[in-house]
This record gives structure tokens, sequence and C-alpha cells, in this order.
């Protein structure tokens, strides 16, 4: 994909100096990601493009005819780089709309996202993409789109909304500011010639776009078999060892600091020494709300690499250049004549927060204010209750056992704190009463279900240990990928207080205790996203988890999250989809009552 | 583009170790461009790619299955690197066919050229260009064409054979091995928004192709207005200040070393101290067969750049993923897998002289000996006899002036030996004798003419002061960019002589005196090229290089090229095209006669 100015005789007048340049920033400290170097320079913009770079680091005193803009800006000497590109995100995932997203992030510097919609294709599917596309068409930063690959993450082991193949894929490939196949997830599926992954990412390759990847914890053959099958970027390393056997075969690593995975310190020990790190760039994935209000966004990993060891050069050329290089995006990353004019100046090269962010020239943000203007508009999708399937019966939430019984041995599911959202199975002897297990006894079990939110009825349950909560009912429908309903609770009449309020709310997250609504995150778009502040929707979630708190989830780093990738069928070990109990790794269905 | 496996489930099949590689290259040490490590190595090879890299540079004892090939190749502690990519050349003037060029250059380690054919686009048109990819398809090497963007180089300044617009353009865009748009030279042209350029570029861009640029001593705000128009890349620096310009505003600096133009020690020099060369290439340009048979090809270039300073790593880089990154080809240039085995083995790393060359995984040299089977082919093109034109009567290679003057005063062209081809216009008193200059009484004075080819009729004359012979002609249909025929002699009758004999061969140089053919070169195809081993055209060149001292030609590094380059009207200054003589700044022509 070429960013292109729309009259580029234009802007070859300007640089030549046939007109004057529409602004020209001056006395900047320009970061050349091409060389290396920082020097003086004034840079003339029009048609959105920089047209020249007037400096003489070389000192030849060559001359050169002034440089004029209708507009000046002066830099005061500020370093001036290319606005940042984040190499990998779900927009969905900071819960905020892709406008609502853009104001959060520009005044940190961020004019570029290559993102991957998967969250609102699980639930929409091929329109919910397009919407992600148009509603991001007129705004004052870029967000490139993926087609998502892995819609749903495992077909025929959970229902969602929307099942993509190389149909839905080719349709939306022709979109304009689509530029490839986002995160393969199905690295098994790579590995072992899967029919599915082998037609989308040859599809893919065919197309010569970019096929984003995805490679948790592989390495050596397997690693290799999946650069084979075409995947070029992994942003699932979490250590030093995952960061260098990657450099090593060709796949780009996309440094990930999100709200889950704080892996940048590891990847950057892994990397700096390296002679060359064409192929790092740096990427949020799920970041949330509140974390961009209180750390920053793609500035705040590069700060992190920089405080890791990282020259900030270096770092600079990560979160810029090597992430459009990597996607194939041309004509952005750069403070050179050609390149968009997305850029933002900084006082300190070691502490990037943007004294001004300017897009396609136009001055953005400046002392962490947005000035762009982006104004709230009518989309179709926006009024639809994704939430429409009825609040279930409160028998329906209880599991049945043989009533002869007076206990059964169980499958559960066992959270632990030290393990995040990773999670095993285990087994325990439940009390049966009337024919149904009864978990009262026991403050550490929960029932656990994912409701189908698509029309197909199927509910999966479960047991739950130590997931956080003593008492009282958590319910959300942001559930990986396929965004069902999922609900931890203690009794059903809780679960279902929970899940009608989603239902009334459009989607988004509740907690409940007594019958009583504690708390609530309103995410009316898909179930999954707010039209609203960041602000807001970050009060909504600090008063969210501290609602968990009061429910007695204390000194859990991801509560909401522990939930939320809990019905998420390819992260280890025990998941429960709308089907059922399954183990990730075998891919096999658990019954509940084991014998 | 991307370079892809015919059958990508059988290659990760190898790689994860479900069937054996096809190949396994045991003992290497890997030079990898994305680290910048050297380290040892297994490496299996499946389908012409490489499958898996077998090795534990940092020590992690992981276990791993074996590497098992149906055929070993025992690299015994030997470097091994990608092959080289060279980033810019018209094999044409090697003046061997692509498939002889083949034979002469795998064995010094390149297995990819990225070639503009635009010397046979200016004779054949698409046809012409549309042999050299027929007859390079089933090469042990690949040549990615580029489509010629400047034929001919100046329209209405020159006839030639053919005319490219967007519609040749786009058609030669359709082919599997075309990447792009061939060096832009018109760069006053695109500096300047001529349509011609605008339309070219435009297409080529939009179409998401590579535009190779030619940038030839500019910088500042017309360097910018370059870039800015769109071409990528410049294999026209000559300075470490031109290296150093490009690089700075993101245009690919393709480091030439060619039969004229030694430019690596100035350019290293230039860029060898900046962080990144992610924008260094090489380029073999116009590099003769005796000078390739002399002193190889891009691993020349490569052992110039480690002797001028640079690190080994930086020049195999340089010479493999960075012209591969510079024209957009994925898949080459990396010893990774999903990379295509192309690759060359060395035992030294600051003495690149390959003892295996290995292309999509087959070897095809060892030792400087091609092991490769190139067979002859029949293509419709060689059997044309492209200089069909009748040879002109011996007046018509006279220069009427006013029969009533004793002398006129001649606007003349000027070479002088320490400019090489860089030519002046001057003046001189020239004898008139019955109606016709007469240059006899000075032996610095010769005639020059350039008799179009394709039709025209049309016939430029000139008289040139200090090409170098005393006596004789020269002639040849090897004449920049359109190749009329050009000749450069003491009397018409030698010069029908010449031109007869060019007319029998098809085409080359030839060089006479006092009516006897003293040397020749035969290229019959095209009047350029010929199907000839290096070691044949080579003696034939150094033949005739001879015959020109025997003329009085000494001490002239470039005596052919000099003639050569002659009719190319954007070199300045002084020019010959078949319209007459021109001033290559001003692009105007002037009279013989002054006054």
């Amino acid at each position: 994909m070429r960013i292109q100015p729309k009259n580029r005789e234009r802007l070859v007048d300007a640089a030549i100096g046939r007109i004057p340049c529409d602004l020209v920033i001056r006395n900047a400290q320009v970061v050349n990601v091409f060389t290396g170097e920082v020097y003086d320079a004034d840079v003339g913009i029009c048609e959105g493009f920089i047209a020249h770079v007037q400096c003489d680091p070389d000192k030849t005193n060559r001359p050169e005819a002034p440089l004029e803009g209708v507009k000046e800006y002066d830099a005061k000497g500020a370093f001036l780089t290319p606005g940042f590109v984040d190499a990998h995100i779900h927009i969905e995932s900071t819960m905020m709309t892709p406008r609502y997203f853009a104001k959060a992030v520009i005044p940190h510097g961020t004019t570029t996202v290559i993102t991957d919609p998967h969250e609102i294709g699980n639930v929409f599917g091929v329109k919910g993409v397009r919407y992600m596309h148009e509603c991001s068409e007129d705004l004052p930063m870029r967000q490139l789109i993926l087609a998502p690959s892995c819609v749903p993450s495992l077909p025929g082991k959970e229902n969602g909304g929307a099942s993509f193949g190389v149909e839905e894929i080719s349709e939306l490939f022709k979109l304009p500011r689509v530029a490839g196949l986002a995160e393969v997830m199905d690295y098994y599926g790579v590995m072992n010639n899967a029919p599915r992954m082998v037609s989308l990412v040859g599809h893919c390759l065919d197309e010569e776009k970019f096929a984003q990847g995805h490679a948790f914890c592989i390495y050596g053959r397997e690693l290799s078999a999946y650069a084979c099958g075409g995947p070029m970027s992994d942003h699932e390393c979490i250590s030093a060892q995952d960061a260098r056997d990657r450099v090593r075969v060709g796949i780009n690593v996309d440094a990930r600091e999100s709200s889950i995975s704080q892996d940048i310190d590891d990847i950057i020990r892994g990397v700096k020494d390296f002679r060359y790190t064409d192929l790092v760039t740096f990427a949020t994935d799920d970041t949330e709300s509140d974390d961009i209000l209180k750390r920053g966004h793609e500035n705040y990993i590069a700060n992190k690499a920089i405080r890791a060891g990282f020259d900030p050069i270096d770092a600079i050329k990560v979160a810029t250049i090597n992430a459009a290089r990597e996607a194939g995006i041309k004509g952005i990353g750069a403070v050179a004549p050609g390149y968009t004019a997305d850029l933002a100046l900084f006082d300190s090269l070691t502490n990037l927060e943007p004294k001004a962010v300017f897009y396609g020239g136009e001055l953005v943000a400046e002392d962490g204010k947005l000035l762009a203007v982006i104004e709230d508009k009518d989309y179709e999708i926006e009024g639809i209750n994704s939430v429409s399937i009825p609040v279930p019966a409160p028998e329906k939430l209880m599991i049945a056992a043989p009533a002869d019984r007076t206990s059964a041995r169980c499958n559960i599911i066992v959270f632990d704190p030290n393990k995040g959202f990773m999670t095993d199975f285990g087994t325990a002897d439940i009390p049966v009463k009337d024919g149904f297990l009864d978990i009262s006894g026991d403050p550490s079990l929960k029932y656990a279900a994912v409701i189908n939110r698509y029309g197909t009825g199927t509910i999966g349950q479960a047991i739950v240990k130590d997931y956080g909560i003593r008492e009282g009912a958590v319910a959300s429908t942001v559930a990986h990928d396929c965004h069902n309903i999922v609900v931890i609770y203690d009794k059903p009449e809780n679960a279902v207080t929970a899940i009608a309020r989603l239902k009334e709310n459009a989607g988004g997250y509740v907690s409940v205790r007594d019958g009583e609504i504690l708390a609530e995150m309103k995410l009316p778009v898909a179930g999954l996203m707010s039209n609203t502040p960041i602000e807001t929707i970050a009060a909504q979630s600090q008063r969210l988890k501290a609602s968990l708190e009061t429910l007695g989830m204390t000194g859990v780093a991801f509560p909401l999250f522990n939930m939320a990738i809990l019905p998420l069928p390819v992260v280890p070990v025990a998941r429960l989809t709308d089907l059922g109990m399954i183990n990730a790794i075998t891919q096999e269905f658990l019954p509940i009552i084991a014998e």
C-alpha cells in the first residue's frame, strides 16, 4: 500500500520552490530514520506531505533558495520525528470506537495504527469490519485495517457471529485501507497445512499483501514451519529468547506492551545487541482505555524500550519506519520528501511525550491536548443492539446432575492468581442437590456459562475455581473471540440479573450482588465499544474493577480480562465456549461430570 | 513481487520434519542479514526454498529433531550467505545475451539481477523487452526486469526504434518477472512535472511497483523534488556527498562500480558511518564482459566496499536483502526459512570469491566453474538483422559548406581525455573545399555521424576534436540510447566500409584503416549483444581496443564507450543524435556552421 498525495505535481512544485509550501516547521532537530542522525532543519510541507527538509548537516554551504510557507510553526529547537506507527492493535480492546480511540491516542503521537478488527468481525462479520473502515475514513490519524484471519478462532469448537473464508477476505482486501491479513493465530493450522490457513494465507501472499502472524511460544522447526507457511510477524514474544529466535528467521517482532502482557524489557534485552533491528516494531495489541489514559500509547512502549537500554534513535526507527515497512506501507514513517507529514515534536528523546503532533501537515495535538475536531457521526451498526437473545431462565443456568447421587466427581476449570488468564483443568467432588450441582458450600467455586448471542441457543457451562469473587456475579459481552455472553456467578438469579442488564445496555460488563447492580461498563457498539471519551470509559472500568474487589477479588492483576478470555479456545489450557468445556491443547471437549 | 515456492505445503512439511528436505547443507557458518550474526548451522532446503536453519547460537540446548536431507552438501565450515542481488544493471552492456550473461556471472555468486533492458527497448520496443523476459525464463539465476521509462531518452531530440508511453509500460507490467519502472533518467522531467514522466511514474506508483531512479548530480531542493516525484533510488552517485544526500532523503543509493564509473570508494566513505545503511545497495550498471572476466561481478563491488572500510557483514547485507527490499522483491536475500535457496559459500568474508553457488537449492557453480547447463535456444529476435538500412553513399557523409568560402567558423564537439565521455562544445575555423568542410589538415579533428537505423533516413553530422584516433574510422551500433549507427572517421570512404561491415555483421563495433577492417565485435542480437561465451566477446573487445591504439588512441580509459555515449542527449554537454548536434543542458540543437 502506498500513501500518496492527491496532487503530486503540486508537491513537486513546492519541493523545488515554484510555489510556497503550505506549512514550514522551523527550527526543528530532525531525527532521520534512514541515517540515524539528528540535525537542525526546517521542514516544508505541501499537500499533507513533506516537500523538502532544508538542512546542511555536512556544512557544505551549498546555495539553496529559501523555504517559504503560507503558514509557519516554530519548533523552538525540539526534536521532530515521524508520527508513531502501532504495528498491531485491536482497537476494540480499548473499548472505544475508532473515532473516540483516535481522540485518545493522537495526543500521544500515534498517527498510524495497523489494526485487526477481529473482535467486531466475530460479532458482525464483514459488516463489522466495513464499519471500522468507514468510521475511520476521515480521521486526523491513519487507521489501516487487516482482514481478520481467524473468525472464528477455532471453527467447530464455538459459535460466533461470522465465519471468514477466502470469499470474505477477498471482499475485504478490496477496501482501500485494508493492508493485509490480520494475525494468523492458528499457528497449529499453519504448521500443519490446515486447509483454511493454506487458502487464506495463500490468497494473501498471492495478492502480495502483508500476512501478520501470531506464533505463541514456538521455536525451532515449528517456528520455521510457521515462517515457511507465510506469516511475517509475531507479537506474542514473551521472552528475550522468543525475540531472538524470531528475528533470526526473518519474522518481524512486534514488541508488545499491552494491558495484559508486559514484554518490552525482555524483548529489548533480546534484540538490542543485534547489529540490525530492522525487524523490530512496537505493538499495543490489547490495551485498555485506563492504561492509555495513565501511561500513553505507542510512546509509552518506546519510552520503556529506551529505559530498558534501547538506543532512543533505534526506538524511534522501530516505532515508525520499521512498522511501515513490515506491513508494506510506503510513504509513511520518515521525515523525508515524499513522505506524509505525520510528525511529532519532542523536547527530549529519552522521554517521548509529544509537545506537538501533526497529521498530514495539520497540527492535530499540542501539549497532550487534541486540537483536531473529530465529530460524532451516525453509523447504522452503532444503533444495533447485538445482545438480542432472550434472557435465560434461572434453571437454564443450573447444572444438572444425577438426582440419585449426593455428589459427583466433576471436571472443573482452575484459575491460579500467579498465572493470570492461563487456566488448567482440575477435578472436584461437588455435592448434588435436587438433581443439580450445588457449589454453595465452597466459596472458591463459582458457576460459569457462555451463552451464545447469535441465535443458536447454545449455552456452555462449567464450574470454575479461584476466579476470585466470593459472591455475586460478573458478566460480559466482551468474551474473546466470538464475544458470546460470559458470566461467572454464585447463584443463577444473580447471573440472570447481570445478563438482563447487559441486554438493556446493548453490551458491556456488569457486576451484581444479591440481585443488585454494583457497577457496569456500557459498550453498546457490538457489545464491545463505546462512543464515549476515554475518561468516561476509563472511569467506568475503574468502578467496575472496584466492584469486583467488593465481591472479594483482590490482588488480581486483570480481573476483567481473565473472564473475557475464558471462552477463547486457543489459549491454554481450560476454556469454556458456548459448546462446553474444551482443552485448548488437545482441542477436545470435556464433560462436566467426570464419572 | 513475491518469489514463492510452487508447493508451499511441501516446504512446511520439510520445515517441521514430516518429510526429509531435498538437500541439507551441513557445517556452514551462516551469515544472518537480519541480525548481523555469523553462526554454525545446517540448512535444510525443499522446493528450492530454505525450510529450516538448524542452529543454536544462544546455546539453549533445546531439543530438536535431526535435519534429514535426500541429498547432502558439506560446506566444510565455509560462510554461507544469500546469493547476491544486483540492484541495477543493463545486461545489454555486457554485450552478451541474457543466457550467456548468466553463464558468466553465476560463478561469481550473482543469483539475481534487476535489469533495465532499455537498450534493446530502444531498438525493438516492447518486443525487445519481451525477448529479454522470455529468454531468461528458465535460467539458473533470477533476472528481474524493469520496464524502461525513457524510451527514447529525449523524445523529439532523436529517433529510435520505439517510444514507450503508459500503454507500453502497462503491457510490460503484466509480465510475471517485471518488477517496476526502470531508471527514471529524465530527472528534469520529474522535477518539472513533464507530462510523460508524471504519467509513467504515476502509473508505476498506482500499480504499487518499484520506480527506479537516476538523479545525476542534483541536490537540495532539486533532489527533494525528484524524490517527491516518485523515483526511489539512484545509481548515479559519484561522490560521498551525493550518497549522503540521497540516503538522507530516503532515496536508495545503488552504489555503482561499472566499467566506466568507479564510485564505490567515495560512496562507502560517505555512508559507512551512518547508523543505518538500509538504503544502500550495489549495482554493476554498464559493465563490459572483459571487466566481468577480469574482476568478477557484484562480488567485486562488495570486496571493494570492504577494502574501503565497509564492514563485511554490512557489505553482504547491502548486496542481498537490501537490494531485494529496495525493489520490493519478497522471498529472496536471506538465509532464512521461506526464502529462496539462492546461496553462496565463501572461505573468507573479506575476499568474496564463492567456492560454491546454489540457485533454488541446486548447486550451479563451484570454484568459479559453472555447473548448471544453460542450453542455446532459438528466439525469433536473434535472427533479425536490425541493421537493415542501406549503406549511405560517401557523399552523404561529407559536410556541405558554402562553396564561396575558404573556411567556415564551425561549432564542434570537444573531447577531453581528463573528462572521458563528458564533452563540451567549441568552435573551430574549418577549411572549405569544393563546397565541403575539409578536416584533412588537422589530425585532432574527425567527422562524426549518427545514422538512423530505423528507416527515417536521418543523419546527424558533426566535427569532433580530440576523440583520439589519428586516422581511420570506428563505427558502432551500440550508440546510447537509441542505438542508431555512430561513426567517427577521417574519410567518408572509411566510414562507409565500417558501416557496410556493421550491416554484414548485423551490428557491433568495427575499426577501419585505409579501407581495411582492423578489428570488430560481432553483436548480432539487436546490434547490441552476442550469443557467445564471455571469453569470446571479451577477446573481441580487447582486439578492438588494441586496434584503436593502432589508430593512435592511447591512454584513453574508455575508447569505445566515449563514442557509444556520444549520441545520448541527456549526458552533458555536447551530443550528436540523428537529428544533429544538441546541447544536453539546454536541449537545443546547434548548427555545424556557426556563422
